[in-house]
């Protein structure tokens, strides 16, 4: 818990109340129905603004057998605690992972760390969705070689229950016996609320905001995984759920609902995790992405180390670059690597902010050291080979 | 050796002689005048294109005993070989470092490791002089909880020598036993031939160059430490010998040379560095610059973890920014702190590339998982603090 009831209310003058659901959003009268967690009389809170910071809720597929005991989402600080208790007290011998994105993968990883057989199924032909097949399939060769059992292509159909509790994931091809089951299928903006009281949704039902994080109605906010946010390489709508968009888009939004001015300009798309022994990072677009939107593109990948090659601790990594034809303009980035790997994404994160082409980054005044690069930093070695064809 | 002369003639199809010295240009009648180190009747070699790569040459006084044995210079590889040897074989017990620069703190940071008392002398107030006087204590720090004994202010008058052989430093102050010297004093261009050939100089005596890292005669370039390079940031002529840098300009002056088109835009003043047990980085325009050059700046540090508080191995970083009152403008940013916090200024850096406010730094897409930051990055948590003062 980053700050609870009292430091709000002592160190803010900030009425927390947690366990109150807000079930009713009357934007005419301006009030909120409130209602204690757990029951008891609803009752109208006034407000003059409203901020709606709702969050977003796992999708959980209505199919056969889900509500058995021992299939967990892992959402809430509660759902976490209940995934590790489950561990220390039922002793569970095979975990199965439904989902391979980055809460599938953490589990994944989390529950072989804790000696469990961990079998993960992904619909999808690889794991981790938000890179190209060529580096997410770096990704699915570090899981195989940290003995995760990868069943890609495959589509949840429902589990095999018995006493209430579940026995196997079944699959469009197989039935894997499962002791304990991790749901990481994604999330969607919890939006209900906002919606009933008619306010208006946008990318993937999330609520539509402008700039400076308000609705269309005066005085009432969305921001963070319910609110929608913008892609300023498409220069579209962008639905992401990420607690480092959340977070900026909060003090946006707290800005303006003080009295303020601010605006939030939008998202690159980064994403950076780790994944078993790799670090992985992506921003900007994927090839499946600029497909999509019929654009063309030019990309190079390279191999190099995380320092100079000769510098003890110097490990692989594996940097893959998208730029436009004819234009150079920088359109994505994606690495895979050891330790010191990921972050490098945050030089092509601001690139792609300042809209640069691959011959402005190239000459990018990064920092060089044997303990934290070669020469020609990796990104820029990247850059080197994606200029020849742009 | 990154390439002998064989992997150049076989795989390159260059002629690289090394162990043979340009002693003479004449640009007038397109030669130079070559002869074989260890002596010999020097010639003349014809060109059509000519690039001066001749590097920088520390800085080594003319002081009493400079010469003596014992005292080397760290620039090239056989001085390096000639410590190690010297560690190996004389044994001592001793090592006095004059400089507080890189090469000087790398050097403390070695011969610390390599078993021997340390001492170093700066004239500075500080060591590491590219950082503000705040940031450069905290390297102060880490070099005395290293052990090594730091002497500032003071500044180096000669040396006791008895029997040829180095025996004390000298300073102004004090005299420091001594039975190895690392002298780490800077550099500067090796432009005497070109000067001699008439070219003109710049910024510290470096050969001047146009983007395209042509001097002012007709195919005749310049690249490297010997160059002058431009401060993207002062928009002024400017001076740095870096290997990060040297590439750049190597790459820009061989498209050019083969025909091609390419232009070197310029620096922003990034460098990186490991001293002891923290990471060191800067980019931009220091708090001296910035008063030399009447600039009005507010800046802010904040001290925060490299990874999310609660994740193993996350350790301490402090940043400092400047940024420009009235516009905003970002100029510059300082780091210390453990693994992972200098290249953190690669950030930084290309966000002075695109010459950005610090209203746009703070929505920065970067990357966060626990693994890799907290959810506010280090280096926006320092921009969200220098937003309020600018």
């Amino acid at each position: 818990m980053a700050r609870t009831p009292q430091v709000f209310r002592e160190e803010y003058d900030i009425d927390a109340r947690v366990l109150h659901e807000a079930i009713q959003l009357d934007l005419g009268r301006r009030q909120v129905r409130v209602q204690k967690v757990g029951g008891g009389e609803p009752w109208w809170e006034p407000f003059d603004h409203l901020l709606i910071a709702t969050g977003a809720v796992p999708i959980r597929p209505d199919l056969p057998g889900i509500h058995a005991r021992g299939i967990y989402g892992v959402n809430t600080l509660q759902s976490g605690i209940d995934v590790r208790r489950a561990v220390d007290e039922d002793r569970p011998q095979r975990g199965v992972i439904v989902g391979g994105g980055y809460v599938g993968l953490e589990m994944a990883e989390g529950l072989r760390l804790r000696g469990l057989d961990v079998a993960l199924v992904e619909r999808l032909p690889q794991v981790m969705g938000t890179l190209d097949p060529d580096m997410g399939a770096l990704v699915s060769d570090a899981l195989r070689q940290a003995g995760v059992d990868l069943y890609l292509n495959e589509t949840l159909s429902g589990f095999d229950v018995s006493d209430g509790r579940v026995r196997a994931v079944v699959t469009d091809r197989r039935a894997l016996p499962a002791d304990l089951v991790i749901l990481g299928m994604g999330v969607r903006p919890n939006a209900s609320l906002a919606a009933d009281a008619g306010l208006a949704l946008g990318e993937r039902g999330s609520i539509r905001v402008n700039e400076r994080m308000q609705t269309g109605v005066e005085g009432v906010w969305a921001a963070g995984d319910c609110a929608q946010s913008y892609h300023l390489v498409t220069r579209r709508p962008f639905y992401v759920a990420l607690a480092t968009v959340a977070t900026k888009q909060g003090r946006v939004a707290g800005i303006n609902l003080g009295g303020g001015h601010a605006t939030f300009p939008g998202v690159v798309g980064t994403a950076v995790s780790k994944v078993c022994a790799v670090e992985v990072a992506r921003t900007g677009l994927q090839e499946r992405e600029l497909r999509d939107l019929g654009w063309d593109y030019a990309t190079a990948t390279i191999r190099s180390h995380t320092r100079a090659g000769y510098y003890p601790g110097a490990g692989r990594i594996t940097v893959k670059l998208l730029a436009e034809k004819g234009s150079g303009r920088l359109l994505g980035g994606q690495i895979v690597g050891a330790e010191g790997a990921a972050k490098r994404i945050d030089i092509l994160a601001t690139a792609l902010h300042a809209g640069f082409t691959v011959g402005d980054v190239v000459h990018l005044d990064l920092g060089y050291a044997p303990p934290f690069s070669p020469v020609w930093d990796p990104v820029l070695a990247a850059v080197r080979q994606v200029l020849k064809l742009v």
